[in-house]
């Protein structure tokens, strides 16, 4: 019966540490989500595959994780699909429900369910794991956490500066110093207007996007193979060379795009979102990106990215505006804007530049040491005590080797070993020791108590 | 394209109200594990159908989610099997994961992955959800969270009076009042031993078990045809209609198991987890419990279950000792105890006695209406002051109607409306309003900040 035991791959148990790192990374993006008056909700880990499927393209498709539908699920399995190994075909009749991919679309479907009883603008935010069948590799997992805050149900442009808002101060909590790169897709469709190249808007952001990868020359090459004229990729040169200040940035576009009214009610925004946000006097730089084209099949206002300084990885959070967020499910116009916060790679930022303050990794402040059953039962009185003042405490079991029960207790980081021996018994004292100092002192249980709250 | 959307039955979606009322009961239990020393884990929700399949039962096997293969999941599955619809042994030619159906098996199968790396005993608790293929009905969901708390790599019964001095203070702390009922399985072998029906513990336990339901008639019939000799039952019946104060009842079972050995361990136990808790003067009434047999197939020493004392409503916590966690997983001989906090069911007790604390519900401490462009750029500073200072506080993004804000400003739950008109721009006051009282004041920033922290 016996076997060896493993994790699916893709996926990761987390051990006490991790755990409590994790749960820093948690609480302090929930502690700034409800300091700028986010709500939180939860929605079930399975939704109906009717949900889920077409919404993330036929990849997105692929790697739903599908459920087997319960009992005699062949029942309405056509014979010539089970002959012909149609695997795909098949799914949706063995198979009902998924697990969530993201939390944008079980959001939008909680959205139109709920609408009746939501006060709009509705200001949410949920942080649940979501389950991707990708192909396991470094940083990329089959299971992983969202942390995502959105408002729907508001045009206005103060959403954007909130949510900049937040991402700062959340990054300033972690101590991460960050760049926040903004863009706006209106500016993007007025890029490919005014080049003549409209129909182009998505080879032309692909290629926009890999500008810091391959370079100008490379970008270039692949517009022409992409069908774009020499004039087209001429004229889209000023914007794939833009620099110097935002608000340099600005008046380049807005000349460029001066012809385009998209174009220019992009730089409109930008300027709006750019100069409030700065306003705002952020830790982080707020810097105007217009190669970022993140999310062009849903976005369609501002787009934002936030990328560490101090470490090379991925973007660490994103979002942005999109206008028809609950459009698939009946709901028409209600607007929307929203960030997530990329857990696991901020884990590996904080854990990469050892950011954790040194009381997240605490555990238990006093271990009683345990002498044996009457010094025992003494000391489960005083630990009482301590609990009863708020001082997380505990008493080791059993009373075994005073070695096991002190490696024990730096295993756990606990501050404080206390002994309750005969001595300690009979003066009514308890032995504190310091873990980190090595110190030892006899006190009472109040003293203890005053000392440790 | 559009849908009207659903979810699947017996899950639910969380309003905010809903989570801030979960929150709150998470909360509690989290910092009364704490405070005991135990440490988080979290396990993921897919495990390998290895690891989960034969644990439960076989009727825990059909409850159990499957998940599809990825890809061709039909590749591995033999003709035969496809062309007589054989449903039960394809399974595991197309699935190889499922959703976790408890906390415990994960566990047991964590314990024996990191055995190298946990330090023993190993206190640890897990609040994650758990999902079962069960048929929905009132009460009893697909997807719910489990709270459990365990000790492993302790034989010390210290660790059973530690769990009940924990469910005691997570009960205080809620309000409710309960009965902590505790039996122990030695204590029903030893019954089934001395009235000549070892093999029969099962048959007696679950008959047991239903005296407060069918009545002790009714009982001893079930008893008879289970094959009981007409002695055995005479035998039983002190058992059955055991009464008294624990001191009593144990009195009463000293004498009726003198003879058995495994009986009078099983005694020797339960008097000092009665004795030891009871020292410890407990809010909730701990009581002796020889019909309660939770857990048979598990439970190999002490077994606790935890009742509402003003609400008809079944167990709302329950555990046990079981001396073989890790077994099946090839690591034997790791004895553990444990609890679980039946996270649905306290909800439903706190919500039919309101016993929820008024902060719980609380959201965003001050509102702050939008009047437009300029008032909403002033009031935006104030808003990001009171931040500053720890203050939960938003502004309406929009300029609308006052009626739509206020009835935002209603719906949330929010405790002040803050105005930032004309007026108050020229005199750099804010007009504070109290939902609940209706009193308005002028007040600069300060004020507010001082008033509101």
């Amino acid at each position: 019966m016996a076997q060896k035991p493993s994790i699916p791959k893709g996926t990761r148990d987390f051990s006490p540490i991790e755990m409590a790192k994790r749960n820093y990374i948690f609480n302090t993006i929930k502690e700034v989500f409800l300091l700028y008056g986010f709500q939180q909700i939860e929605t079930p880990a399975m939704e109906n595959l009717s949900t889920l499927m077409g919404k993330y393209g036929e990849e997105g498709d692929k790697l739903l994780f599908k459920m087997l539908n319960s009992g005699d699920y062949l029942k309405n399995a056509p014979a010539e699909m089970l002959e012909q190994h149609d695997y795909i075909h098949l799914i949706p009749k063995i198979s009902e429900k998924g697990l969530r991919y993201d939390l944008t679309v079980p959001f939008a479907r909680y959205v139109v369910m709920h609408r009746n009883d939501i006060q709009f603008p509705f200001k949410r935010y949920q942080i649940q794991p979501v389950w991707r069948a990708d192909r396991p590799q470094k940083g990329r997992y089959r299971e992983f956490y969202q942390c995502d805050a959105d408002v729907v149900g508001s045009d206005s442009l103060m959403n954007e500066i909130e949510l900049v808002g937040m991402i700062d101060e959340v990054f300033k909590r972690f101590g991460i110093n960050v760049i926040i790169k903004i863009n706006n897709r209106k500016v993007l469709s007025g890029i490919a207007e005014v080049i003549g190249a409209p129909d182009k808007i998505v080879d032309i952001t692909v290629a926009i996007d890999k500008i810091d990868k391959i370079g100008l020359e490379n970008v270039n090459a692949e517009l022409l193979e992409k069908g774009l004229s020499q004039d087209a990729v001429d004229a889209l040169q000023p914007l794939l060379t833009l620099s110097g200040s935002n608000e340099e940035k600005l008046a380049t576009l807005s000349t460029l795009l001066a012809s385009s009214e998209v174009g220019m009610k992009g730089v409109e925004e930008l300027r709006y979102v750019l100069s409030n946000s700065e306003a705002q006097q952020p830790k982080g730089v707020v810097e105007l990106d217009v190669s970022l084209a993140r999310g062009l099949n849903y976005y369609t206002g501002t787009i934002i990215e936030v990328k560490a300084k101090d470490v090379a990885i991925g973007s660490i959070t994103g979002g942005g505006r999109y206008d028809n967020l609950t459009g698939v499910f009946g709901m028409p116009g209600t607007s929307g804007v929203g960030i997530s916060f990329g857990a696991d790679r901020i884990y590996d930022v904080l854990n990469t530049l050892e950011l954790y303050p040194k009381d997240t990794l605490a555990s238990t402040k006093v271990l009683f040491v345990n002498f044996g059953e009457k010094e025992g039962a003494q000391s489960l009185q005083y630990v009482m005590k301590l609990r009863a003042n708020g001082i997380p405490a505990e008493i080791y079991p059993d009373s075994t080797k005073m070695k096991k029960q002190m490696s024990y207790a730096n295993d756990k980081n606990v501050a404080y070993v206390a002994m309750v021996g005969e001595t300690e018994m009979a003066n009514g004292t308890i032995a504190l020791k310091c873990m980190e100092t090595g110190e030892q002192e006899n006190l009472t249980i109040n003293e203890v108590i005053s000392k440790l709250k």
